[in-house]
């Protein structure tokens, strides 16, 4: 899927819908290698970036040590939103987990778009919201799960998690020790 | 201010504008009293609530306990978000800390005004920006400080929290004891 097909299908929920009508602002393509980094701390971030193939982590900075704050499938978009929005220096690494393919488009073109097409700010809206939703699933699960079952819904959810990210990254993902993770692991089995 | 207002000067920048141009959906208004609840848990949220006077806190809970996590200021929205989006039972409680004075709308206009309106859907988006940007601060503060440090910058950036909110309430939303937020302000004076 690309960016003009998850808008007429997710966003107008409109699967058949002619592409033309939705090309609101010009998209781009890129490879990423695996462990490559797409968007860098401090960086002001210009480009929204939509996963067309692969896995990529947001993770944030504290210490020297590396926290992930996210997983990111493809059909999603990924973004260092803080800075995307406000145009401060990003807080967020984005980095590719495998060899990724993902479609982008740049801020100015977006907002360009904001002023006329009634289809951009529902597009806008809609994956805001969606992000906004995953965020406050998140903040949920910490304040009212244990690890354990942060885990077990996160396999449960997300199968493919298990199978392609290696375990020290989950581990960071759900704030815990790998030694901690490897033990609810054995509990589980 | 109110919401029509809010959306000219916040969303628009066109603090002078016509308040008329913007009434895409009609609100209401409503008084609560300190300590009412405004959504209980398990509702399905149909309305969105401005706040223009008083201070009220969300919260979920865990085994019985309530965990807050975030207080509203008035000029800022206050809602039940996954909710009132997916129109499922809310897993927020929504409460008066102090008398409040709330406007608010019904999901149903809203969405009618997203079909024909770009202010409709720029407001939309904005609020739900603001949120998000608000959200992803306070994981990287949770992830990133100690409570001392989050304390010290909460105070920073709203000192009338200290004024207006019992402290068991911003140890709470803190994530901390009570004893442990009184060393800490022992600590700081």
């Amino acid at each position: 899927m690309g960016i003009y097909q998850y808008i007429n299908e997710k966003v107008l929920g409109n699967a058949g819908g002619d592409l033309e009508e939705v090309q609101i602002f010009p998209t781009y393509r890129m490879k990423v290698k695996k462990n490559e980094v797409v968007t860098r701390f401090g960086q002001i971030e210009d480009k929204a970036y939509f996963l067309i193939s692969g896995i990529m982590e947001s993770a944030i900075e504290k210490d020297g040590e590396l926290k992930i704050i996210s997983f990111t499938f493809p059909n999603n978009f990924v973004c260092s939103y803080t800075s995307f929005l406000l145009q401060t220096p990003s807080e967020i690494q984005s980095k590719a987990i495998t060899d990724c393919e993902i479609e982008y488009f740049f801020k100015e073109d977006l907002e360009q778009a904001y002023k006329t097409s009634i289809v951009a700010n529902q597009f806008g809206r809609y994956v805001i919201e969606q992000l906004f939703i995953s965020k406050l699933k998140r903040e949920n699960d910490f304040l009212t799960k244990t690890a354990k079952e942060a885990y077990q819904d996160l396999i449960k959810e997300r199968p493919e998690i298990v199978q392609e990210i290696p375990l020290n990254k989950i581990a960071k993902y759900l704030g815990i020790q790998p030694e901690s993770l490897s033990r609810i692991r054995a509990e589980i089995s």
